[in-house]
């Protein structure tokens, strides 16, 4: 524990959000920071949970621990709509309270005496739990990383995608695609060379899918599109970016049959046991929410939400792009990815706080090779995205 | 993970079940088994949750992420209700979503290198979490017992407290109070006893008082009344046998200010960072829940559930010594605590279930000192548990 380096990056964005507020309490604080969702979850979802909430007070309604893997009827509908082409089985999905906390439950299945890859720049939660778990070594000031860790750089050069032939073998590699802070969705052809990677090297990708639902071109949805995938691959996902279930909290983890440690014994069955011993299942409100957003009505309303912020983002992209600065991401991610060459990103979120009052975050959170860069969650509602836009717009008059 | 010994009790149980509903189709099965909530959950607070769960559709009523550690009002009123006198803040209440998933994160704060006491018997998850974080050492067939972690005998010879002049020190101390599986309510000497004992030896205490609501008499609700308990203790509580929310995922945490690791640094800021990093927060729905329990109709509706269920325990208590066998627990508890001298206790959990059709739990799944005891759940309708008792009371004709 000790050798975690500061604050978890959202912490402290917080609490200097809240430091400026102190300083300027008049000023109209804009958050392009935490990916949080922001618009009213539909009207057939919220009922949907609502009814059944409403029913537990009722004889017939009333049920009490469910299933640690999650209700039949959810697992199924979550295989049937993101899974129907790539034979994943409605047994092979967990469902969860959310990612991050699989990716925990993840960490404690494979233990300490794993070694680990991770993208530079990556989402702080691999990075963090794997020092939690004891696998990261020591962190070295110089580098910015930890002795341990693999950082695979993922560069604009290189399109987002690690330089594979140089790249050491791990264990496990955490990949995100579309990625968190980048917003590149990795293409079939680097997903293709990912998972021969994996299989060349013994190692297990935990792809990370939560972003999925914003793929508006053919970049794959999941790892499974891959041929062989499941042999190497466990995929975490959410219902928080998809169906704006970031409070009501509930996500799913697929882990294939074929899967296997390299004793032959199959993952499946160990994962299984960490989910029935450490965890009583997600909230089975929860999972009626879930099974509202699968139904045919449900899933077109929350993709209608998931246009709207693909709008923002078009927004801002344009924003920044007019300022004349690259801007990567945010056609298939609801984040940018905006490079300001020569600057310390941390500055920058401070510049842009003073001169705009916009939280943003600073692209080093990531890993060392977020330094310079900026990611901005174009979740908002969108008046709030459009001043946003027009204060970035005078950024530098 | 390989070290983890057969499945996990209580899917082992249901398995059972499943089997012998196949065998005997036509028979009516009652579980006083997994300790299960039977009971709708009343009005006030289903309905506190369906208008909560409705907002989400409206733009006012929408929220997404919620603090990690738990909503202010409801971290406020669990300290105010359960710790009014024992000066507990609400900062030093993490809200979860129960105590088996902090329990999870508890063995995740102090790791794999820290040695850990049971009582012998206990609730598996204590030992389960310990193997999977990998502090429990190889298991002995010949003891039943893990090398590494020290089971403390809990007897009714000696009022189900351990002999803690022979006990040698831990790190770490799971003591469960009112307790599963012997519905034990620990007394305030014993209590006082076990706050000396860490206190002498620097070891931390995990008190799960998950039943707390269930005592009778005067024995501690918490850990926290007994002075100098801050300094060495963690409380861990819970919702699920409370108010029903078994289903709906809500527990909290205590972490006192005042306790610190060898080092001098403070618990409470490194359980901080395991929320932040490992968990998103409970559901905001089962938040909007619990803090609907603890308004002052919601309290006393909860309340009267858990006297129906302790109704049920004293039937089932009188049913059991009606037949010569010493019953223990029941008063204090939901759970009963029945002493089969000579038995093995899955012979006893096989004969009960083909003769009564009524699944119990095995004592020894909580440990070797479980042999010859069968745990007896009292939740049940209250025509369920009649009826059980006719059956049972026929047990032996």
């Amino acid at each position: 524990m000790e050798k975690l380096q500061s604050a978890y990056l959202f912490p402290e964005i917080s609490m200097r959000e809240v430091q400026h507020i102190e300083k300027y309490p008049d000023a109209k604080l804009i958050s392009l920071g935490i990916g949080d969702t922001t618009e009213p979850i539909p009207d057939i979802i919220a009922s949907s949970m609502a009814n059944y909430a409403r029913s537990l007070s009722t004889a017939e309604g009333y049920s009490g621990y469910g299933a640690e893997q999650g209700n039949k009827a959810l697992r199924k509908a979550i295989a049937e709509t993101f899974y129907r082409d790539v034979r994943v089985k409605e047994t092979e999905v967990f469902v969860s309270d959310g990612s991050q906390c699989d990716i925990t439950r993840l960490q404690l299945l494979f233990g300490s005496n794993v070694s680990i890859a991770v993208q530079d720049p990556s989402f702080p939660a691999y990075v963090d739990s794997s020092v939690i778990i004891g696998q990261a070594g020591d962190f070295e000031d110089k580098t910015g990383m930890y002795g341990k860790i693999q950082y695979m750089k993922c560069l604009p050069k290189t399109n987002f995608f690690p330089d594979l032939a140089t790249a050491s073998r791990s264990d496990i590699i955490f990949f995100c695609s579309p990625n968190n802070p980048t917003g590149h969705a990795a293409t079939r052809q680097q997903l293709e060379q990912l998972v021969k990677f994996a299989k060349e090297n013994g190692s297990i990708i935990i792809f990370d899918s939560a972003y999925a639902a914003y793929i508006s071109d053919d970049s794959p949805r999941s790892i499974f599109e891959i041929p062989g995938a499941r042999e190497v691959a466990i995929e975490v996902s959410s219902f928080s970016k998809f169906a704006g279930f970031t409070g009501i909290r509930l996500g799913w983890t697929v882990v294939p049959e074929e899967l296997s440690f390299s004793n032959g014994f199959p993952v499946i069955n160990d994962f299984n046991r960490i989910v029935c011993t450490c965890f009583n299942g997600a909230s089975n409100i929860a999972q009626a929410g879930g099974l509202a957003c699968l139904s045919p009505e449900g899933f077109a309303s929350v993709h209608s939400i998931i246009k709207c912020y693909k709008e923002n983002a078009k927004i801002l992209r344009d924003t920044f792009s007019s300022l004349g600065l690259k801007v990567y991401g945010g056609e298939n991610a609801p984040y940018l990815w905006v490079h300001f060459p020569g600057s310390k990103s941390w500055d920058i979120f401070t510049e842009i706080l003073e001169k705009t009052h916009i939280i943003t975050v600073p692209g080093s959170g990531f890993g060392p090779e977020g330094e310079e860069f900026m990611r901005i969650s174009a979740f908002g509602h969108k008046e709030s995205i459009i001043e946003a836009a027009r204060r970035l717009g005078n950024l530098y008059p």
